[in-house]
């Protein structure tokens, strides 16, 4: 087995799932938001997760895709609050359709992401239940949060941590935990899994937001600057407005409140100067190493996993840590 | 045991309950909307549902919040579709927050609601979340299909009537249902009195229809002709539209096409006096009645419940038939 036997069978579980039928103005868009495609990478995790403890790793296929279903839920509801109108290219699903539409067909998908896990034992049944009850209003608190930082005047860089840990990384962290418990991993095992995954969320995180300033444009994917232009407190702008001089925070707080389209690409310009000149680059690389090396302090503390299949994880981990899009 | 010692109950339990702290933008709207009131009808079913059956109807108390953290979600959520600036008098959430806020409170509020019925014991716990999780998604699907008949040109009775029983109904069915599961009710008796309360949820949302038009403006405390000024296609105006004549037929259209604030008052009195004619009032009562006698027959057809608990829900029932407000 290897990452692309997984990947295939994840592809074919989600072609075969159904959400409903009528209304269709209801269940179309769900469709539609699945089939955006997506890296897939959380319920992956829920597989590799469940394999490394058991050979019978399906057991966690259809939980795997109630994260996923919920992972898309929240990029649905995500888009509407931040009136976003793509997504991976093609139109957002409030803008395809309308708002109304969007909040019915995200609401039908946390119930039919619950309904992906009834069938796990009943043994572990209420248990798995509340832990992903207390992720999807962790991811909840997150969004939240990211939009009260929109229009305060001061993010602290942990206030900034402490949300992409609850807006991204919970939802990793217990992808894992979940396939871990399914497939057998005593709690504590499950435990440091999640903190595996926890960790590679944080520095997935902020990667993206690295990519967004030095992503190369093609590969990203995205208009590089992005974030830059829209003035968004990411760790690099946080870090930058912490450790700059009065000069420099003086060009910072110049550029970010330039808000034309004539000024964006200057604007880009000069915000990634001032990154350049206090090396947030090599700073955030190397939180980002950070949290990958208590990543794999956690997967290397995991007893009852064999090194062959740890082994796809930390693959997969250094995958999305090396990643250019 | 009478309704009150029910609602008393209730009351200590909802104030009890709590949704979460941070950030308080999340949960502060959660509260506002729990503690705006309402007739708490659907966790009275749950908890009398429970009381058939069993004197320990204590066990259902964390389930009836689930259908009432529930149902408060689906009002939220629907106020946003609906632009509905207020609720039981108040603002509603996304006048009084915004409408990111409103989307983001509601999504957790389905989480909570789920995480109230993971205490259900191990052998009821999957087939009772299966049944939530389906009530949940008809009461999206009857939403839709609310949504949706706004802009239809024709929407037939049956249609209609398989809206709100979707929207409506299904909710008090399952309600019922699950109390009577917790209390011991076997399959068979659950099903009647989910049937019961399905039919009571029918009888209910006519009743609301028809208070529109005839009830009285100081008692139900909204204006009176509000569905026949926006034109909203209820089971009186669809009822009238299918029995009219040809001269009738263009009086409704008439009227139907005037929407402007200066001739609500004679539109309303125009329908009602074609609704006079064609004696709609009393159509509607009988359908209520029908409804009403068949959740009865219902109730009756439930076994293993002594005679004098079933007269409690036969008098909430009918409290609920004969309300005018």
């Amino acid at each position: 087995m290897d990452l692309s036997d997984f990947s295939a069978a994840l592809s074919a579980a989600l072609a075969d799932l159904r959400y409903g039928e009528t209304p269709q103005e209801l269940y179309e868009p769900i469709r539609y938001s699945m089939s955006m495609g997506g890296k897939r990478i959380r319920p992956l995790l829920t597989l590799l997760g469940a394999h490394l403890f058991t050979d019978d790793w399906q057991v966690a296929l259809k939980p795997a895709l109630a994260v996923e279903v919920f992972h898309n839920f929240t990029l649905l509801h995500d888009d509407i609050m931040d009136q976003a109108p793509l997504r991976r290219g093609q139109p957002t699903v409030h803008v395809q359709w309308n708002p109304n539409v969007a909040i019915l067909s995200g609401d039908v998908m946390v119930v039919r992401a619950y309904e992906l896990l009834f069938d796990i034992e009943p043994a572990l049944l209420r248990e798995l239940l509340q832990r992903f009850s207390q992720t999807a209003a962790e991811v909840c608190e997150g969004q939240q949060l990211d939009m009260n930082f929109e229009t305060e005047a001061h993010v602290s860089i942990p206030q900034y941590l402490d949300m992409i840990r609850l807006k991204t990384a919970v939802l990793l962290g217990f992808a894992l935990e979940l396939g871990a418990r399914l497939g057998g991993a005593s709690p504590d095992d499950a435990d440091h899994l999640r903190r595996f995954g926890t960790d590679i969320g944080l520095a997935f995180q902020l990667r993206d937001d690295l990519l967004d300033v030095y992503g190369d444009a093609a590969t990203f994917g995205k208009r590089v600057g992005g974030d830059i232009v829209s003035g968004k407190k990411t760790y690099l702008l946080l870090t930058a407005l912490e450790g700059a001089n009065e000069a420099q925070k003086a060009t910072l707080h110049h550029w970010l409140g330039l808000n034309t389209p004539e000024t964006a690409e200057a604007k880009v310009q000069a915000i990634t100067a001032v990154y350049d000149e206090l090396q947030i680059r090599t700073r955030t690389e190397a939180l980002i190493n950070e949290y990958f090396q208590d990543a794999l302090y956690h997967l290397d503390a995991v007893q009852a996993a064999p090194t062959a299949r740890k082994a796809l994880l930390r693959g997969l981990a250094l995958q999305l840590m090396e990643r250019e899009s």
